[in-house]
């Protein structure tokens, strides 16, 4: 249910507690199938999220049931592909996500392959079921002038000690002024996490309009590496 | 459950996730009393939050099942207490917290006298069960100089176009370094909430500690009236 302190102005769950649904669906799925960080954790190894992608027809109102189905479209050697239906109270596709996740060794932080994982058990769990909505895409962002700059804080910082990834989708959607939101609603919006940062961080938004309507952002911390690229998408309110 | 985005860097569940459960659970028991918001709406009423104080022995880790238990203990003329406990994966009590709530009118912002509501019905739910926690206290800071100024944000708003409970605590925890919380829990937290802020408001942060452990602090929106109060006592580590 769209809770209370989970809308926003306009009544409609927001973006970073969607993302946060989506992420705890995959890891309870991944958890039921033996694949969970958990378990990884056991053996040193965890799940890193690489690209999330969100495209959305509608957004559960406040009070309104929603709920997420997830499958795992495709297993590489480096990544798997992990899909999602968002579906409202009548049980309608409202919306569709794709992720893209590596398994990192904890001790290494380099990726492990994930075909001779568990005797490449993870393949069998691999779905045909069709996720309508196009992959991540490139993003690149060609201004050198924040619009924002911001220090990560306590409530920022994760149990591994980074920022959370669902605090960088609250991050950047605060980069747009309340107003964009009265008379639109986000059609497609796009992560890329590419590095990590920490407590202290000094996190810099640079953002372009790199067509009508579409935004590509970029955070760098500490004036250089780039750590998220994000893209959004806005369409007059659904 | 306490999911993996809702835990701060300790593992344990944040102070605006239990408060978001805390207000959660008061509103379906409400509701489920005849005297919930979408209810009181009809009639152009809706409840206020004036005072929440939250007293921890500890606080659940990431994926511990937790639950809350909610009961009136009071009614007034204007205001009603309402407790709650929060209890751990065993059921065992490991806080409680208190909170005072009014019924406005949303046309004349008026308080509406509780006693003569549906026939004065709600005093049936006075329950007698000990909430064994100090009521609200007062709460007075004495300095002048911000330790932080903010503009509110996008997602900082909520339905009402007000800036959400829950988003004062994150601001007000967010005064701390981090370091504060690897060595020290909060044994004990209030807010109490005094008037509204809005988009684009200026809120500025006063803190003070006003004994050992101890810190009183003050939101005042764009340089003047006072939004909300609040207290942090924190303890060596739970």
């Amino acid at each position: 249910m769209a809770e209370p302190f989970h809308v926003d102005f306009t009544g409609r769950l927001t973006m970073g507690v969607l993302g946060n649904h989506l992420l705890n669906c995959a890891g309870f799925h991944a958890a039921d199938r033996g694949f969970g960080i958990a378990e990884l954790n056991e053996n040193h190894y965890t799940w890193v999220l690489s690209r999330l992608a969100i495209e959305l027809e509608d957004m559960p109102r406040q009070y309104e049931p929603f709920s997420i189905e997830t499958w795992v479209e495709n297993v590489y050697r480096l990544f798997t592909d992990r899909n999602f239906a968002i579906l409202d109270k009548e049980g309608k596709a409202i919306g569709y996500a794709r992720s893209v996740w590596a398994m990192i060794s904890m001790e290494t932080r380099r990726p492990a392959d994930l075909l001779t994982l568990h005797g490449g058990s993870i393949t069998d769990y691999v779905c045909d079921k069709e996720c309508p909505i196009e992959k991540p895409s490139r993003i690149k962002v060609g201004t050198d002038m924040p619009v924002e700059v911001y220090e990560t804080r306590y409530s920022d910082i994760d149990i591994n000690g980074h920022v959370n990834s669902i605090k960088y989708i609250e991050h950047i959607l605060d980069l747009f002024p309340m107003d964009t939101f009265k008379e639109k609603s986000i059609r497609r919006f796009e992560m890329a996490y590419v590095a990590e940062s920490y407590y202290g961080d000094t996190l810099s938004f640079y953002r372009e309009e790199v067509a009508e309507n579409e935004y590509d952002i970029e955070v760098r911390k500490n004036g250089t590496e780039v750590v998220v690229r994000s893209k959004v998408v806005l369409v007059t309110s659904y």
